[in-house]
């Protein structure tokens, strides 16, 4: 016979944890049908079984209310990344018969996203296009509702998932660099979105250790039609540059195409490179130099880290970084001299 | 006073209808807040009233059980034509106060996203992507539940909206027969899609009417990758076509990529066109001649079916056909001799 707990109150998951000698989350869950080794939910469940331990009706409904259903956020549809994105964690959560309810926060909005997510009764939601000050993340994560944010990173103190953009950045510009390039403009996206800033941030970073001139900085809003017009300036003003980076692809392809018109050739009077590897920049039409980003992998921890969640409310939040990796296409070449 | 309901029996829609000398279904749009006349709803209104007239529970229900949410069926997001396309009903929505719910039915397997939809209570579904013989369409339809069926149409009465495609697929043709190509190929997508059944219909009947060659056909089920392995057989095949049109923009830009895989230039030895006029066609590095269908026209009217149809589900099936316009840009020129 374990340990009883103490006299004048029932058990609770602190008093078998105690008992089994594993924390209080291993304990939640295994209560809750989360993932742990199959002999420490045997042993727990004979602990809570001795103890006397039934679990509060809260956490009892929370177990039982729960759908199946995962709320996913995104913000453009119309940037081939979130499509590719979404195809993934799809594949992730029907991998473990979960279905995904899917909403687009057009321009940031995602309070009314949230709310319908929460209506639907979603056991959790992934954000793929936070931004910073995001009210609705914030307030999820005061509630203690699952929340993950994959792709982008804001600071409100949830799971997160996301690529090494300082890795990514330096790869671009050490690429560049060794190019010749010295000249160095940046079409960058939304100022509070994490991957607009950490890559400008690596890249200004890498420019300053390698002792390089600061680069030129557009923002865009990661909008193809005004990053159109920034590159048209950019190329057609007194002094253009021998290299653009758009920090994403959309917005790479977009500097792509205002050369084009132009006629200014690529790579020769032209080098341009992006963020993220979506499927065209394969395409031999474009072959564009891009950071491609770790989507499959960001996928599956996206998911598994909801999951833990789910299961565990009580885990204090991670924040993963995945690899980064520099695919050299046709796009990049020596700066024109 | 006028003339009341027979003896013995409450008095019906029909009877308000025939007091008011409309039809059945204006009465139900009167009263279930759908469209009509200001004179005649209030005509109606007062009707009602003078006949004692109270709608029963099931109609009553299913008028203050609506929840606003409208669900869409896509097949495949990474075919650029849905992004933009759920953004155009998205807004149609929105301007209306709906909610758009999306569903995936990848590889055409619909049933599971309608029964997830129907749990959400939805008002009603836009299928974008439906097949002949989809029993998930059929049954909604028999069970009178509100569908319309937006880009693709099946035979199923029910309200459809598409594009005008044997105008376009007569308009490529003449472009392309003028241009002198007498071999042309085509990259088909799926056998029960309306939209590539249709579409090879009208190309092959127009080559027919101009008394030139019947085409090359290969399946690609509208899959990016099939499509560029399709091309490449052709081009370095014993009698390679001069032009190749796409079914959809997705498979026509698999065709200039396995051409500039090939060093096929284009167009000065092969014409490459599609049909959609997604916002690539337009960018300078690709400039596709391609059909325009008319996005923005398709989900305001498929979103105008729907509601009318939520409004009352009586109505007769209707079936619009748009108009489409061919855009010709850099991908087609005169035939190499």
């Amino acid at each position: 016979m374990v340990k009883a707990a103490g006299p004048g109150r029932p058990p609770t998951s602190v008093d078998i944890a105690r008992v089994a000698g594993t924390s209080q989350a291993t304990v939640s869950r295994a209560l809750n049908g989360g993932r742990v080794a199959a002999a420490t939910r045997e042993r727990i469940l004979a602990i809570s079984r001795e103890l006397g331990y039934t679990p509060n009706a809260a956490a009892r409904s929370m177990v039982t209310s729960r759908t199946g259903l995962v709320g996913v956020v995104v913000s453009d549809l119309t940037n081939p990344f979130y499509p590719e994105f979404l195809e993934e964690i799809a594949a992730c959560l029907g991998a473990r018969r979960q279905h995904m309810l899917l909403q687009n926060a057009a321009g940031g909005g995602d309070r009314e996203a949230v709310e319908l997510l929460l209506q639907q009764r979603v056991d959790g939601i992934v954000f793929t296009a936070a931004v910073e000050g995001s009210e609705a993340v914030a307030d999820l994560v005061a509630r203690r509702f699952p929340v993950v944010l994959a792709n982008r990173v804001v600071d409100a103190g949830c799971d997160s998932v996301e690529g090494d953009h300082p890795a990514g950045a330096a790869a671009v510009v050490d690429h560049l660099a060794g190019l010749g390039h010295r000249h160095i403009a940046v079409l960058a996206g939304l100022p509070g979105a994490s991957t607009s800033a950490r890559r400008l941030a690596g890249i200004r970073d890498r420019l300053t250790s390698l002792a390089l001139p600061a680069p030129d900085v557009v923002e865009t809003g990661f909008d193809y039609d005004r990053a159109v017009r920034a590159a048209t300036e950019l190329l057609t003003g007194p002094q253009p540059p021998t290299a653009i980076v758009g920090l994403n692809d959309q917005v790479a392809f977009a500097a792509l195409n205002a050369a084009a018109a132009l006629g200014v050739a690529v790579p020769s009077r032209l080098s341009v490179a992006g963020f993220d590897d979506v499927r065209q920049a394969s395409w031999p039409t474009l072959g564009l130099t891009t950071v491609r980003q770790p989507q499959v992998a960001m996928a599956a921890r996206s998911v598994a880290l909801l999951n833990e969640r789910i299961d565990d409310p009580d885990l204090a939040p991670r924040h993963e970084v995945l690899p980064a990796e520099l695919i050299v296409r046709s796009t990049t070449g020596p700066a024109a001299s």
